[in-house]
């Protein structure tokens, strides 16, 4: 029995557990780490019983039949679909199914309870296999390199897009599907925005610049961030860097099996209150990354989940002060047997 | 009374009329029409009596109220968010909201009712106003250039992926914030794959190559599709060309108010199933664009909605035969008083 057919194993046990007559699986990562197939225009894994099919539009059918590895069957509109429903009045669904979709299937399919499968799909997913590592691997080299590229791009004159779009290149040139998000060049007053995606601005001497990407790679993504100053940092400037430094780097000794996530960002957060910068520090310490650039745990005050071997999150302290600039400093790190690994591995002493 | 504020007054409308207490616009792009305001890790519109509030977690403060057009307010966590619902009862949704997302406002915000407001916002973006159409104008326009790019880096023995980097390069550089959806670049076989994102496969020679792209501008979306031979077409290629050039031609002409989207739909699919290949055309003729690369109307048999001036979709046909190769030609068109326009202008004739 192969890895994927484990998977629906696990489900199945859950629908006994809980008396529940199926699992409907919508969500794109989800469906992908399943049955190995992800249809762009989205597909929908039914679990009943014992077996567990793929059902996908029309368009999609011939290329999800090359990548699942369960059965797959086409349909032309959803009325279609609602009939492989029949007969199911308990469902699994995942907590991200629209509002919309749930009336439908109450309406349609006559389905009357719905419980939550989230956690059954989280447990597995947030411990990585050596197979998702390697890849995962691959994605932060690629993020290490645009990175670099980055640092090479940045010079006074130029606009935060037009480095955005050299690097972008180059990640997909390396063997990137695409970006994992929106790649963030954010330069002087903008590197205070936590989330400056690269604009028209252009880059000046002094700006603090923030470069925060990720590459997505055989569906998995990486999340690297560096910031420099063009030219000569100021006395401010090397203040905060010397602060999310040290945070970055005391969490990321910290991150190991047993720590729980809510501590570990305490010790990133404890860091910066201690020099004053508390109230500067505006996010969390981080998050989980693998087919989504933002899973689970949540590196923050409010996720108190164990940290476990094979888990792979991000640790990325920051200090924005508004119109002024920010700095942050990120890696994305797999919690190993007896500590962690930085996967992302670009020098963090640039400034 | 600005257009921002008119917005919401057609909303408040519909909350009087439907005796709703409140309504919450979560939605990225519904988000962003009301507001101006796109916060990348997410926020909250909520309407209740005469104003609107756009509710934001802390790191996305200050660059929404740099970009939104009403009040902005930030939260720490979901509870903080929450309190604002107070004594809501009936509360209006988009149907896209997650089903988790609908059990939390119920046990923490102590919601008893949910109506959905999909219409009111459909109704308001489905007819583009002036200035929006000079945006998707400008989308297109990037879209046509970066076509035209593809079609002259399209060569013998070159990965599909590096065709796509080159084109995503440079719709960034000509102003993009990024591909309106993945790049399609599929040869060979894998033009019969609708959603054959651009792979590793080499482009080989006598391949049909299928190229989809659009450019997300200022937060609008283009939408084109050309297919062209690497070298000399085969008389089947040409035939099939020839047909769906027909089709697309005869949809774009006929495309005006007053017409529905079903039977322009069906004059497409008549057309194609006249020469034969009516089971190999397995999607929809088009969609509506704008915030969305899909939006409405649904250019299929499944949409009756009735044309009128200011839409804007797209016309789409194609003929995929499997381990073959496939068709497709699509324009985005505008529907104007008396008909309609093409916005994408690349030349349709290339085989």
């Amino acid at each position: 029995m192969d890895i994927m057919n484990e998977k629906v194993k696990k489900i199945i046990e859950f629908m006994d557990k809980n008396s529940i007559d199926a699992v409907l699986i919508a969500k794109n990562p989800n469906v992908y780490y399943i049955s190995g197939a992800s249809p762009l225009a989205g597909g929908y894994i039914l679990i009943t019983g014992e077996s567990a099919t793929l059902y996908v539009p029309e368009l999609e059918y011939e290329m999800a039949k090359e990548e699942s590895n369960i059965p797959v069957e086409k349909f032309k509109k959803m009325d279609e679909f609602y009939k492989a429903l029949e007969g199911i009045k308990s469902l699994g669904i995942e907590s991200s199914l629209p509002y919309g979709f749930i009336e439908e299937l109450k309406k349609k399919a006559n389905i009357k309870e719905f419980k939550k499968v989230d956690d059954v799909i989280r447990d597995m997913r947030i411990i990585k296999s050596e197979k998702e590592i390697k890849i995962i691997e691959k994605a932060c080299e690629i993020a290490d390199k645009a990175v670099m590229a980055a640092i090479e791009e940045i010079t006074e004159g130029k606009k935060e897009r037009e480095v955005a779009a050299k690097v972008e290149y180059l990640m997909k040139m390396n063997g990137a599907e695409k970006p994992a998000f929106d790649t963030i060049i954010a330069s002087g007053y903008r590197s205070a925005l936590p989330h400056g995606v690269a604009s028209d601005k252009r880059i000046e001497r002094g700006d603090l610049v923030v470069i925060d990407l990720g590459a997505l790679y055989q569906h998995y993504n990486s999340d690297i961030t560096r910031t420099i100053v063009v030219g000569s940092p100021n006395e401010k400037q090397k203040e905060i860097y010397e602060i999310v430094l040290e945070a970055q780097k005391k969490a990321v000794e910290s991150a190991k099996p047993g720590i729980t996530a809510k501590e570990l960002d305490s010790i990133a957060r404890n860091i910066i209150a201690e020099y004053g910068y508390g109230e500067y520090f505006n996010h969390s310490l981080g998050h989980g990354v693998g087919l989504e650039v933002h899973e689970w745990p949540r590196v923050s005050q409010y996720d108190e989940t164990v940290l476990r071997e094979g888990m792979v999150i991000t640790i990325e302290p920051g200090i924005y002060i508004p119109k002024i600039g920010g700095v942050r400093i990120e890696d994305t790190i797999l919690i190993t047997k007896n500590g962690s690994k930085r996967l992302t591995k670009t020098e963090r002493e640039l400034i």
